[in-house]
């Protein structure tokens, strides 16, 4: 299906559920709202499936991997080998996310989409690649418009690919050398903010390094010009592949009714987009947690989000929605488990 | 064994298994203290447990419940019935606590320690009853000093029993109507803050409600006048047997480097008293979530912790804790299943 057509089918959320989910959360065995945000997340999650019981047994992080022309301006503390052998560590099980989504009994699928390495075909990769790596935004547009296009559509087959296997929450993760510059290019169109107050260490680049990003992302902001209210032309200027693969998951999956837990801080720049191309994704986004990327907490206000989780991480691949998912779990099992006051035999507030 | 000779038994953190842990985090194929308060969470388990892959698989939250005398003063939303209401919903399994703990894959105990109701013996529930309810201490001490040691003596106890049936990781829990009244009194006399700081509106009390509540906390520590330098003093003065026994739980959980999972504003107050008495049992404190009630930062703050989570919660039970639990759980695995940088064939910064 056509991104175009997906895009046409998101609807907001179900107000009939979680108008049942939260008259259930006041009859359950406990001070009213003294679960907090358990209890605004689990009706929350009554609106997005259409459902006052909703269900998140089936997980999926979907893991977007891509190089970046950009990494070779010395913006990364990492080389853009890494990408590589990261993927080939995904798919080997060995990466904090595969231990985090295994913990959560959650699935991994990673998918190259432009990791500038050849990959035979193995069990786990999916291979989409549009493009051997992101181009340098330095030099000019990372990506032609057509490419990012193919990206976002990429995204949106591999979550109906996902949810053709059964999906009730799926998370977004990312994998890619150089990564958090064009995401701090996109938040600083995106929230007209200077450059320098949203650009952060990364992987954990020096001074020098750090001087040297907020340079190399203000020439590629004067060269490209991306026009801050169309997010496709922000998208294919200053993305990338993997975030523009992600903000297609993010837009697919809203349209199929599945909450979208937004990892750090390359996945909520992919958020930016997809809320930019279609509005409607932003009620299906659960923010996972605040990133110690100091650009983050500019993202989430933009897109009106809070997380759940602030534990410093900064790994991206998805850990943080990983975490979050027994969260989110939890909300959902405290609506369908728990006893009533009528049940139980407790006595109410007001009786 | 008694509490004197717990004490004397608590040693300090295990500096060899924290340095092997600290070592081990650093050949992960993850940037070096990406995964923040994971990370710091795995060593200072290392040091809890004095082993460098600490495992957390056998999980326990331990329930205490009373009722409170105080509770007849109009401090609480609820009437003091509901105590022993649910007591017996813990043990059908139909409160918060069981839902998640549940989910957490681990035992919930629920232990009368002085609910004013008689239970028959059934299973599931431990009756350790010192008292009929902690006395009102608007009019006196809440407790005699024999009277706490001995609550303090029945959660070492259990705890012992718990721990005879395999344990790696407990939390605390309470129950008990009108127990925010004593906590804020513990509160106000072992930080030395004005009462109506750290006072709040436990279960949903109303204006008039809050400013009765301060009142009577201000008098009843008029009445008895605490030692602040004397954690019994306090502890039997203007406590409650929940939160002693919960204090004794964490005396002898420490003696055993069982790392002890502290939930909301009650159990907090319970570490202060069990931190007072046994300053050893600090190292073991794992802060589990930030409550809504006002006091419970400045708590916080006189114990030197952070907590890793911030939910809006204020429910009790241990609800708190067994949320924190996936993420302890997830800090060990983490040390326990990546792959290093060598067995996974990934370029490290340095090289």
């Amino acid at each position: 299906m056509k991104l175009e057509e997906i895009i046409k089918d998101i609807k907001p959320l179900d107000e009939t559920a979680m108008k049942a989910a939260r008259a259930r959360q006041d009859t359950l065995t406990k001070p009213r709202g003294s679960l907090g945000r358990l209890e605004e997340l689990s009706i929350q999650l009554a609106g997005m499936k259409a459902d006052p019981f909703p269900s998140v047994e089936r997980k999926a992080v979907i893991v977007m991997a891509a190089d970046h022309g950009v990494a070779h301006e010395g913006v990364s503390a990492y080389p853009s080998d890494v990408t590589a052998q990261m993927v080939l560590n995904f798919v080997r099980g060995g990466a904090a996310i595969n231990v985090l989504a295994h913990q959560a009994r959650a699935r991994v699928t990673v998918v190259d989409i432009g990791v500038e390495a050849d990959f035979e075909p193995m069990p786990g990769l999916v291979r989409r690649k549009v493009l051997c790596g992101t181009r340098n935004m330095v030099q000019g547009p990372a990506l032609t418009r057509e490419e990012a296009q193919q990206a976002l559509q990429v995204g949106a087959d591999v979550l109906q690919e996902e949810a053709a296997h059964g999906l009730d929450l799926v998370a977004t993760g990312d994998m890619g050398i150089g990564n958090t510059t064009p995401s701090s290019a996109i938040t600083a169109i995106m929230t007209g903010l200077p450059v320098a107050r949203v650009v952060g260490r990364g992987t954990g680049i020096d001074d020098e390094g750090l001087e040297r990003k907020i340079k190399v992302i203000e020439q590629s902001l004067a060269v490209n010009q991306p026009d801050p209210g169309e997010a496709l032309d922000v998208l294919h200027k200053v993305g990338g592949l993997e975030i523009a693969g992600l903000a297609g998951v993010m837009i697919a999956a809203a349209s199929r009714r599945i909450p979208i837990v937004v990892d750090g801080f390359i996945s909520t720049a992919s958020a930016m987009i997809a809320v930019g191309l279609a509005p409607g994704v932003r009620e299906y986004l659960i923010s996972s947690h605040q990133s110690v990327e100091i650009g983050h907490q500019a993202m989430l206000k933009h897109l009106g989000l809070k997380p759940l989780l602030d534990l410093n991480l900064r790994l991206g691949e998805g850990t943080g929605s990983a975490l979050a998912f027994h969260l989110i779990e939890a909300s959902t099992r405290i609506l369908r488990e728990m006893a009533t006051f009528e049940e139980a035999g407790v006595s109410d507030k007001e009786s």
